[in-house]
């Protein structure tokens, strides 16, 4: 298996210097120590073997596959610990790459024997098998392959983790705002009470929004679908064959379903990343949506006395034992936290993003690292707070009926009947007495409560005539 | 003219509270002071009529159309000084709302007189007549109708400047694309010394960028193209009738010439401006290609003497009298600058548009300024940059061909022919002595000088086989 | 009065090359138009003088006191239309900064017949005489000088702006902190009931926090001191006087009153400008605390009926004809959108401040123009907020009683007295029949009425014991 | 040890409810799964306890101190994976404030034989024994306890990291900027060649910076040094002695070495994090200065060939086996890299920062994650790059000189002598043929060698006179 490994990190020679390879990262690259410096000591102390590179000697430990680049990278860059490694999405976009690299290169003459067992290899880096192995393919990422890597892995964590999260949401929120549809309440702008519309039209409002999320992720994505690979040393292809681009695209998007085509311009798919930009962008507004939509649900959940209480959201944790009704919204609190974390992400993928310089920019590392992070947290999130609060949340119409009847804003409906002198009248004696409109309404004589019934329907104040 | 003026502000009366309808703002709000304290006054003492509020009378200059809510306004928000006003955009993007909703009220049986009137107000604000009158149409800007004046200027803005701006530079890099098809330089990656490409190359990656810099804010447009008429109130259209909001928005189409359609769901539309963040996030995208490509002209341009010198670019201001040749790039600092200036712009609207509550998102004012500034910002930046710098730069192809013969790069040329071993032997002679890989390959007695020219041939380096 | 300030403009030749002096700049610099062109072409046609620079001759309105160097960047940088220029505060601090000079100038032998002239038109321009005459010192700022202007505008806004506008806010805050030190509320923590506090405990964490923001703008000045100037050329001071640089510096002191000390290192003080964005970091925080604040206070004043309505907020603007008590929040809307763009600008800030490249950092206008930007939105809204909304806000003890006395969290007091089962009971009991606290625990005979109000007393429960 | 853990996660019982203190979060709260699902489950149906909540049962694998409440998080909040898991630093801290706090009960009457099992589990858990068995703190985690462990970890990360880090990059810059204080080389303004200034000078201004990021970062610790402690509940401190949150803070301080203090107000401490957004913003600026000096380094060391080439940087790893002296910047790279995340960091901590409602901020376990990161980084990175790059910096001084004295900018220097007409030609000569200034003036007869050579002198345009 290692053999093969090796194999698989020799698999295409270029005329460009490896070192230009590996990029070092702060934030997840596979320079970047794997295990804590201990574990590693520890193993190394235990049973390795020696591997070198130009510089000399170097131990890896035995039960690793990686190679001496990766050894070298640990000890150069010791910077934030364990959880800054390359995202795993990465290291099975570059599985994927590779076996579509060998099928190309046998139908180009690569002999059999080694193209299948690169394929093997790949295979099991694509399947995860060698991720927890500690596998870094960072000896063969290149100037071409790294940003290949990148858009697989976006476009594969965007399919597989995010659009799915966005759509459970989307699906869970639209069929709350059928539930709702006769729910009418009060509204608010300016966070003051207005004029009547219904829960489900509330809900409606978020239901567009996901929905618009998702148009706005799947909008980025053709540019995500440009692949790189082929566009070797400064873009130009050197080293390649005319049709290697083409063809390892194809292969790409069969192994993985998704319409990958080959970059029109490979100078720009090396020297900028613009595409992870404007996904991180489209991440950054779904953000926003998604933060809006929490806001919403812990006001109109808050209480259970002294707040808006409109809604009831579901209890998952014990909250207090000795106080019931309070059940911290928190899941909404989660997915705002989640909402802060994506909007940060955009302006590091953002500074990454304007800082390439010439035929390569080398943020790369810290820009998928980040893109990955807000596709998995937007998609893990839609899904947990759909399951933990969503489809739980129930109106409690009680309250919602309360506030409703108790409303002033309900007396524009009177202007037709009484006109505008009386209507304002009641509305004033009601918010001085701390009264109904109703109440108010017949006190002053103004007419009966069979009339307030027959001319104060809320329900006619839902939309145009 | 006043007093169709006044028609206009009222002309569509709703059952909610106008104030509701006048955005407070330091951003460029209409009732933010538009004129210094100081001359304001002045006016005011020497002329002005009364006008009126619920709250008792208002003094408002002669010459000025606004009304009182206007004066009031200046009253309560003395934030940010004379610049902090309404941007112009959206006021005559309401003139084109007034006008459209007239037209609809009119085949609605609004008197044709007032219409009549309404439409010549309307007109006037729309063709930038009434905009340097200080007119601000706040008085009947609302819940609806202030997001599609949002929407109405954004489009417009794209579309006035924007686009053409990023066309022109597009069009513009693409013509030095061709024009420096034939050059052939070398590539840098890590900053450092790679093997070579055409400087036509290297322009076309800025060409791809800037192409798809279109695209992208073109994939926005679809969201922006939806306007909120009609959703008067919370979003129900309540007193507006069926049809008015779909008929306005074919008016303001037609008006415009751009594809508006009326919001499928008006609730999303008052309550969240996620379609201006994505707007922006398109920009912010455009922001770091900008920013890159001005990044790379300086730095290739820079010199005279001690930089990398390979570009040329066009003398706009007296530089040194003394020095010549020391030609700052100016035109990449404004575009720089400008692209700075976006990114942040970008998180501004962001923060803005994560924090709509209920019915109605009120960072309205803030979020259309920072959008609109973006795109004039990017828009002029880019036909300033392509008129004084890109349109003139030339390529030093002395100074280009000089940096090519004497890169070491170029070595990996030899390995075919004479090996690895003997290839990287004069590479590396040739980087201790300082000399040229051909001068040290002759010494080294490796090969000769016809050899070498035959064998080390740029130009055949500059794509697949 | 024209050819003193071109002496002004002349007033140190440096042997670097003047055009370094003329910052261009999308965001407010000398060199953009700072009329809209109509204008200044009109005026130029009926009436201009002729002024040259190396390139050729120029055509200056008559009208106007700058010369052919700001003409020829209207020509070249036609960005961002009339509200682009250079930012007022930046060219009155020039103002000072050339008196300081000529004064220092003067002692070390220059003609005093001049000095004395320079120094008449730098006290114009300091006191704004010349600023509407649309002066622009932009001909002799250059490497150290603009940066020495940028640091006083800075810190004289933050002293004349920003500062006692947190003050005044603090202060309103502080003895609305006093004001309401006896009212009893319901607190909240995850947006739902907790125990309680007093309305003045809550205000005192706003003043808390404002009290910090001033702290933390003053922990930023340090280093906004530290003047520049003398750091002529690349910082070295070449063509300067020993002993200029502190001379200067003092003056500056001398006539602002601020103790402005000259830079211990020059070569930071041009390369990097991180003094400004350490300012707006500390502007950053301060948008986070007003925005919190500006918040809580639009949601406990939310209502009138279906909101929090805990407080009564000022009421400005003619609300609601027909509905009274609608009190739209727009103090604190403005607060938050001043918020907003405060943290925008701080991102646009911090990727200028990162860009600088070897011996100068070419973002300056855009930086300062968002310092300024914020420090003035900040001081001006902090103003506002207090003026109009804090100082006039009331207590609405009839609410917030009786949300108290309704509050299930009261029920902890009771578990020394009647343990914790009886107490869960009864707040469980009450929390299913929508009844108070007092009327289930008597209902289920755990104690008598006369107990609960001597058990249950919410002023117990506001400290430790 | 578990049992003693267990009164540890009970040694202070609050009246509010329990579930306000398990922050839930997805950006490393301890109520994240904190391994993949595959793992505990596998574990748990080997082997496991019963514990339970109010809810009823849950699995606990048997070799994990943590507890229930852990559990039901892991089933509640599946978001981000194995990564996002409470930070180390947090666990660590709350073993300090345990201690802390038992002493102080001690004191106060608490069981000395509990005080110290719960003394004991504390001191495992604040020396790392028990981080790496999964220990989460989170049921004892609350309202006061959570924002002081924050402040305790941001602290000792502070001291422990990020000042050692910047310390040993200032104290190698330093050293570098006296190493190279009599190389002289030209200067570049606007990325263009300028007048002179030595290699030291340059390095005293990154040097300067440095120390002002220490500067900045201690500026902000006063804020930092406040601790929330004995702030229950609300803020109030119900249920705690009068004295508990002074004492607590004292231990805190004596354990850990650091002034820590009480927070004057707890209202704010629970409400508001501006100290955390405020120490971000000081590393928001340190992130700018260092983007800064690692972009100048890798362009001053930019080549070999093709590049500025004035500095040499330490190979580091094999770069291109044949093309020597292509040593790619990768520790500049990565110090860049994490700038740009820093940057991105210090956005998601104010957007957090100013979302707090109420009584309580809830984005806390984000906020402290994100300034544990950028704090690591920072110090991590400064380490790196130092021992990596900074201290084996050599200048190219052939290079340097080549550079220094093909410039024309020294031409300045002849206007004393010859006039400034004449050295104006030289330079316009010497550009125009690309000759050097000194052969230009020969040629012109301007002056001899011996004149050039003793008027010229790049040492003498190193400062003031």
């Amino acid at each position: 298996m290692y053999r093969a490994l090796r194999l698989l990190a020799r698999s295409r020679r270029l005329a460009r210097p490896p070192a230009s390879a590996s990029p070092p990262c702060p934030g997840g690259a596979a320079v970047l120590p794997l295990w804590p410096p201990n574990a590693a000591r520890m193993a190394s102390q235990d049973s390795f073997r020696i591997e070198y590179d130009t510089f000399g000697e170097l131990k890896v430990p035995t039960d690793k596959y990686y190679g001496a680049q990766t050894v070298r990278s640990t000890m150069n860059f010791k910077i934030g610990g364990v959880t800054e490694r390359m995202p795993i999405p990465v290291i099975k976009a570059f599985g994927i790459l590779k076996r579509a690299a060998a099928e190309v290169n046998q139908d180009y003459g690569l002999d059999p024997k080694i193209a299948s067992a690169i394929m093997k290899a790949a295979d099991e880096v694509g399947a995860d098998m060698c991720v927890e192995n500690g596998i870094s393919p960072s000896p063969t990422s290149s100037n071409d392959t790294f940003p290949t890597a990148m858009h697989i892995a976006a476009a594969m964590e965007v399919h597989e983790v995010l659009l799915p999260g966005l759509q459970k949401l989307h699906d869970a929120l639209s069929a709350k705002s059928k539930e709702f549809a006769q729910v009418i309440k009060i509204g608010r702008t300016h966070t003051q009470d207005a004029v009547p519309l219904t829960l489900g039209q509330e809900f409606s409002g978020y239901v567009q929004q996901v929905q618009y999320a998702m148009a706005r992720i799947k909008a980025a994505m053709p540019r995500i679908y440009e692949l790189a690979a082929g566009g070797t040393a400064v873009g130009t292809g050197l080293n390649t064959r005319i049709g290697f681009a083409e063809k390892v695209a194809a292969k790409v998007a069969a192994l993985t379903g998704l319409p990958f085509v080959t970059a029109p311009n490979k100078f720009e798919a090396l020297a900028a990343h613009d595409a992870l930009v404007e996904l991180s962008g489209a991440m950054n507004t779904t953000a926003c949506s998604l933060m809006k939509i929490a806001n919403d649900i812990r006001f109109l959940g808050s209480g259970p006395r002294s707040g808006l209480g409109e809604l009831i959201l579901p209890e998952n944790e014990p909250g207090s034992s000795i106080m019931p009704g309070k059940v911290n919204p928190t899941q909404c609190e989660a997915m705002t936290m989640v909402a802060a974390q994506v909007m940060g992400n955009h302006v590091a993928v953002t500074v990454g993003g304007s800082n390439g310089h010439f035929e390569l920019n080398v943020f790369k590392p810290m820009m998928i690292k980040n893109v990955l992070h807000s596709a998995r947290l937007l998609g893990d999130a839609s899904v947990s707070f759909t399951e933990n609060c969503v489809v739980g949340i129930q109106a409690n119409t009680e309250r919602i009926n309360k506030l409703m009847n108790e409303s002033l804003m309900l007396v524009t409906a009177l202007n037709p009947h009484i006109g505008y002198d009386k209507a304002a009248k009641i509305a004033k004696t009601a918010h001085k007495k701390g009264s109904t409109l109703k109440e108010t309404a017949m006190e002053l004589g103004y007419l009966t409560a069979e009339q307030f019934d027959e001319w104060v329907k809320p329900k006619d104040m839902l939309g145009p005539k």
